[in-house]
């Protein structure tokens, strides 16, 4: 896995696919500026008079629920039966999951759309799987990193889609597969909108690439060592974001690899 | 207060309460991350189908007008009502008071559900006092710090809540307490959404402080030799929107105690 | 023409005209930012309750339809209507013009109440054309640069706007005027919002400038010089974000004047 992933990220400037975000307004400006400095072209569209047509011309869909309401939660769900029906892949990042009941009963038709790919932390995760009365063994003394696991495997099961639980360590959890990556930095989780941000160039990814477990892989272990470098040269969060863009933009082969931390 | 007021910004750090921000478009995205700089966790949510089960999460809720719409006022007098009924404090920012007739509705009617805190500047503090037919003496000449201080006090006399007004000189109200703080620098005044910010750690310490004044001292004593500390070391308002965050993130004690004014 | 524009640019500072911004959600930060660093105070609402108050107290109007549904649309074109009722300036940024016959539709409403300025890229430029079936002649040899310059003098003709369309170079088409302006740098481009706060400097000159044209042209040229200076010291689109906005708030007339780069 460590020597196709450089090749995919160089791939993703050269292809520059469009990636059509129905996201939470929090993140919009930053989600876009991600995508433009790792090499995609954005597009931020919601209206239902024009979700369909938005969903033909782009390449892939992120559908984000962090600010949703009645009128955008029908967009996202219009958005992901068109890219099912025309085949295009769509990254759910359901927002604040387990929040609120809303919240519950919009993800769980989002699942029923069954997405390619959910990227979530594992409190969501664990959310999602109790939303959609997914069955899980309940143990009781295994860590929430665990339940958390279990929770992405049984989703992994029932919907097909590949799952990304983020965190210190994330883990992807595909068919019969299973990788975690070790990159990042503590202080990502002072900056809104990083989990966002991966979400999108998931998205980013599985536009180019027909294996969706690399292309997951491929967008966590880029911004997870973009982040991690990122976070040396930053003295705030506030620094950390514009020099993680910097970073998405202009990082070497070399500084890619000696900072990767695959495991199992 | 001096020596109070550090190891409350300690304490919002340790107590990290999360704070529900039905906020305007323009600085969503700074406001959430100067509260995650400054320690708090904030949520962004505006949905009419959760936002009492929002309110019911959070810690204290805030208000901002500053984008709102027919939709958005009635969540965030639905936001407000549940926070009253749950006893959780909650602020209010009335962007723009006194630009449209629409926005002196909309604040008369939250003016009704008494917020805990109102932050505003000057000029929408007079606003606030002619929108709600509040007398003011109409003295005629006094300068316009002197009538918006009066009519602060007129507010704080006939709905209770703390009143901040922010400028050069904040000056914060109470019910017969007052005291001002001359920290900041004229280049925050050339970054947007400053004033929204304050808002929100003014939240945010109202989550976890039992007296809000003390609350909305600490929050705009912080943003505001934050604000000071970081425009020494930028070279203009992009700059100075992120080393506001940096210093939020990372200030120490010592440059706190040495950089506060307070005055009466 | 070299000679008026930094004076323009002085004026602008000095006068800090009010702009009403209807734009979309994901450069609302950055455009209110902009307008500030360059001298002017931005606006940003869109009830339907309350746009023509709006539009009554600022100086200018910018329409973005970069994040457009069914009800912004309503509140674009009743701010358009009221700006022409009261003889005021209004810009129109035809984002994403071409990418779907809902944005092809609501433009054409936008066109027919006559714009004072639009700002766009060649390729939306070119959709405006063929949204309002103006006859382009056609020409299959060309390249595409100069069938966008011939869109927009039709354009021009139809609509009696001064077009600018926005590139590598900027192209200002008035009655019987034309001038391009080579300023900027190719990082600009991976930059999400950058077109948008030209078009809403082009709104802050406007607000201030008989002449339109000199209006567009003042706008480009501090948005491309600036632009082109704060990429030379920036390390990628992130911090270019914030050194551009250092920029547009402390560029002096030296620095103008001696990048300046002005065609025909």
């Amino acid at each position: 896995m460590e020597n196709i992933l450089w090749p995919h990220i160089q791939r993703l400037k050269t292809s520059v696919p469009l990636i059509h975000n129905i996201t939470n307004y929090v993140v919009m400006n930053n989600t876009a500026n991600a995508l433009l400095a790792a090499g995609a072209s954005p597009i931020m569209a919601h209206a239902q008079s024009e979700i369909e047509d938005m969903v033909n011309i782009c390449q892939a869909l992120v559908v984000n629920i962090g600010t949703l309401d009645e009128y955008w939660s029908t967009s996202m769900i219009n958005a992901a039966k068109k890219a099912n029906e025309l085949s295009k892949p769509w990254v759910l990042d359901p927002v604040g999951a387990g929040a609120t009941s809303y919240r519950n009963e919009i993800i769980a038709k989002l699942l029923e759309l069954k997405p390619t790919i959910i990227r979530a932390n594992a409190s969501e995760i664990m959310a999602l799987a109790k939303a959609t009365n997914i069955a899980t063994k309940g143990v009781d003394s295994t860590a929430e990193s665990d339940e958390a696991i279990e929770a992405a495997t049984s989703l992994q099961k029932e919907f097909g889609a590949v799952i990304c639980i983020s965190g210190e360590t994330d883990i992807i959890i595909g068919k019969d597969q299973k990788l975690s990556l070790k990159n990042g930095n503590a202080l990502m989780a002072k900056v809104t909108g990083m989990g966002c941000s991966a979400s999108a160039l998931t998205a980013a990814f599985a536009a180019i690439l027909e294996n969706k477990f690399e292309a997951t892989v491929a967008a966590m272990a880029l911004i997870g060592v973009c982040g991690e470098i990122a976070a040396k040269s930053s003295s705030g969060p506030g620094s950390l974001q514009l020099t993680l863009l910097d970073k998405l933009y202009n990082i070497t082969e070399e500084e890619f690899r000696s900072h990767l931390k695959i495991g199992e």
